[in-house]
């Protein structure tokens, strides 16, 4: 799995939290990337052969993604191109199975039901005897913890998965999931994936703070550009036919409710006054967003998607610019962003 | 699975107690309805199809049901109709396997034997791999509830059920199931199913009263209808061919004991003073004694016979009565029936 | 399973100590029956119907008869009658592997390897998915408690046995066992099976008292003719062809040390005195002597051999004799043996 | 498995530790043998099967042997001689997986992926359903111990392996595995494989000390001629195509580093005052150093390499010599060595 391009920089592998498993600092997710948005298989497939050629050995993905084609199209690739099922590392995450189903009632959150009928689907999807890693894609508040905790371990004990996390789930639920783990002797959960960008701070460098001395609680970030927001390219105003015009899935309420008002405005700004930096750098905003969250020793991967083979070699260049993010370049930033978390409170 | 019956109310779904399982309000049982007593498996098949259109997802059996051949046409309703199994709630019980075998001596009760064997042969004859829901049908006071503990967690631990629960256990043995699953960080049972009617609520509403509290015990409830005593059919005598006169199998011990004594007189003579308030509220008797069982929330689903497809249909408009039962007809009611149980002994 | 014989008693089923499976009082061992003892299959396949035609319905068995054969034998009559298996109770018995085997070295005693791989030889051999009961047929000192209580719940978690016991261990090994099995959270052994007869008394009657409070110790006990001395055909000397004289395998040292010295010819004196007991009872001593066992409540099943289809059918009649052993006759018969045991020491 | 040749000692078998299981004093080890550095499969087989003959029972292999050639020539002998499964006592070793894969991340180490992973190749190599022992290499101080806890206890779980054990981890790690493993209920470490000889005594001797008392650790030593050195071949100079002057693989760090420095030098200069007691003895200094290993009741297992059939019944032969090391030669041995450890220290 040696990187095939010319230049490319020498993939990074970073432990997933306190496990054993490495996952590649830069990951591929099927997000919006496989399945209905992008329709052709082909240009899929070719992504993913980029990325695994680029060293690139985690690629993520969820049954509510695509209505399940996203695991489809990810099972074609990993027969198609042989790859060794020990050298991938491959995810999927179970909440949204309505997605796939006509019908919501019991085919979504993280009933013991959905979970063990959920991860059977994801599976057969994928064409695999198992996953690497197994999320509840949110939190679940009309299931207990215990339930859903016994069924992730139900699901690790039968071999169809070898870690189990969260994602978007509060610092709460998290250590309400560890001490339910912990009292009944049973594997908790190891990795979180939240969204994290240089405009999305505060759950990553403050709230899960004590989560990651404690559980050792390790990072799968996605959305490091916000939705292309940071890479610049709006700028100058914003494209009609991009994405973000559209209201996409990808989403959140926060960003649909904010989109276009004051507080939008004034983060167009900041993401505007980032450009020197990265011309200073001698880089571009992409890139220099994408180095930035990976600077942060807490994120183990990166999600990154793609709809072309060159936004693969792209973000895996950013690579070579973490070491160049120095003290004085991350304050700089930190001055332009106006939003460093404070540090968690502790009592001396 | 949306409602196909043109004026039928929407299906509520509700938690099986303090799992993240939902069920259908309206549920459908094998009692009496399929093998032996219907006879006609077309019949047995239509009302489940009726049932399935109208939006029940929770189907109950037992392998004592019709010597295992209520769970032979359910089985075969679900693969004629090719419902998807994730779409489903199947239930069955275990304790009265010696009603399709010719040997009493360990095809009945609560043994790991039994427990692991009956639940073999009832998902052969449901052509299953695993139930949602397996119950124990009765209490067995001859197999220490450690034995029953254990065996019930080995089925979920297989994969062969993912809940399990009691049948017309008292509260003092469900607690001791539940001492006993916490002290070995074992799963308990997640829910009863008593009989619970406008003539039967002692053990609902007072005995099991810190159960709910306790352990989120979660109801399914038979014999809504009393068998058939609250449609007010009998407000003026009982026919002759009437399954109450020839003391059908339904029938509990209590109501076997007590059929035309004093207290049976004086119990018709109540129910027929539930017409008025029916009428009232422009139904008849058997809507409003559904609906009075599930207008308690601790209620998650009143299972259902049916012989006919107009039964369903009709029990399923009791939902629309729910919201109708307001303070003052509940008042009404419990001053009729005169059983309204004490509050549950808590000290201040 | 309905008894076919004419005069047959109607066969009794006791619980196997305080678990929830019910044994037939009177059993069938397959100790010196099956295999090379008897040679001829056919004689141990009628006698395993009859045994079955009575009501027998717990076989029992062991690695180590006749080299497997027993096993072997076993298995093609359960085939060769169609019985169900649900209403049978198999047991067999890990420690003498090296019986069937060319090499001692991990083919016998307690090891895991050998648990493990033992119970897989006796399935194949019985023909088998899973025996009712798995027994340690000796204590193994070599091996630690706990990996023999942790492989014996391996072979229960996988589904290969229902129940675990001992064989001929003392109450302290038995009671060492509850504990490590306690402090795991892991099922304890259910049954023993020791030797028991008017001749050997001490073991059942007073070193296992508190295993029965404690840990509802059950027992299935073998040898109640003490190889055929309680029968009384030695009371007038010992034919030169008998089992006895010959030193058969089933002799334990103690016997085999004892036979023809003071203590043999003291036994056989007091043996001869029971015959005018069993007269007054208008029975014969080898009924007695089975009778007697079964007398006693901590007996779950008492194993008989045979050899002739009239062995089973005589060992049944005991049955009847049960009740007539009033505390006069028990009494006179603890006289005449002049072995009970004091009861165990308590302090008030 | 009776020895075959002429005059070959009986073989001794010894219990793992405080383990059931009993293996070879003497056994097999796959280390350079087979595979690449042997290269002809038949002096493999031919080399197992003496081995086997003269009653070895333990034959020791690793996933990182010869990329996994070493396995599957172990997997070819025995199918090619039909040993019985039960009578073999097979390890593998995980830790070391990107031998035989093109990629490092996630194909070593003690993950839960690698773990689980890794067995499933080394069996599908050794064509078994299970190996009896599965070691950890090496320690990962990457992998947090739970999780490596956890997956071998999997591995056992699932049938895969009857014990597990460690190679070369220092007594704190094995320490720390157990106190995980006695939190959570599971099974701890049976055994280490450490180096251990005339020349390596301290981890052995002093180090593990309480681990012995304390967990039962049993011993599967390796280089008990710490690569040739005790023979005393090099005791003239070393031979230019000796594979101590090629630096094999087998060499630890410590080895290559000191190799030709004074220390080397004044090993080699104890090593030939060896030659006068193996004299005396009337045997040579291969022999003398084996049997002094296999002296210390810590060892359960000396491993020993092999490439020519002879080597096998020259090894078997040390046993004959353990008895004949006197408290006097064991003391003359300690003064020529000069590295006896002190007694781990324990307060009185």
């Amino acid at each position: 799995m040696a990187a095939s391009g010319d230049k490319l920089p020498k993939m990074q592998y970073r432990f997933l939290g306190r496990s054993g498993l490495e996952v590649s600092a830069i990951s591929l997710g099927g997000w919006v990337t496989y399945g209905d948005a992008v329709g052709d298989e082909e240009i899929a497939f070719e992504c993913m052969k980029a990325a695994y050629d680029a060293g690139i050995n985690f690629f993520d993905c969820a049954e509510g993604y695509a209505e399940g084609k996203s695991e489809i199209v990810m099972g074609k690739a990993i027969r198609k191109y042989g790859w060794k099922r020990n050298d991938l590392v491959i995810s999927t995450k179970i909440y949204w199975g309505q997605a796939y189903g006509d019908n919501p009632v019991n085919n979504g959150g993280l009933s013991r039901k959905h979970i063990i009928e959920g991860v059977e689907g994801s599976l057969k999807r994928l064409q695999l005897d198992y996953v690497d890693l197994i999320y509840c894609h949110r939190p679940d508040r009309h299931t207990p913890i215990e339930e859903t905790v016994r069924a992730m371990n139900y699901i690790i004990n039968t071999g169809k998965a070898f870690y189990w996390g969260t994602s978007e789930w509060n610092s709460e639920e998290i250590a309400m999931a560890w001490a339910c783990a912990e009292r009944l002797n049973l594997i908790g959960p190891v990795m979180e994936q939240p969204e994290y960008s240089m405009l999305a701070r505060d759950r990553v460098e403050r709230e899960y703070a004590l989560l990651y001395e404690n559980y050792g609680l390790g990072l799968t970030i996605f959305s490091p550009l916000k939705q292309g927001i940071l890479t610049g390219k709006y700028n100058d105003g914003i494209p009609e036919d991009s994405r973000i015009a559209k209201a996409a899935d990808g989403f959140t309420t926060t960003q649909r409710e904010s989109y276009g008002n004051e507080q939008w405005k004034k983060t167009l700004a900041q993401v505007k006054q980032l450009k020197p930096v990265a011309d200073k750098l001698g880089t571009d905003q992409a890139t220099l967003a994408l180095a930035w969250v990976l600077k942060n020793p807490r994120v183990s991967s990166a999600i990154t998607g793609a709809s072309k083979v060159e936004q693969i070699t792209k973000s895996v260049k950013a690579l070579d610019l973490i070491p160049k993010l120095n003290d004085e370049v991350m304050t700089e930033i930190d001055e332009i962003l106006g939003n460093k978390p404070a540090a968690p409170y502790r009592r001396l």
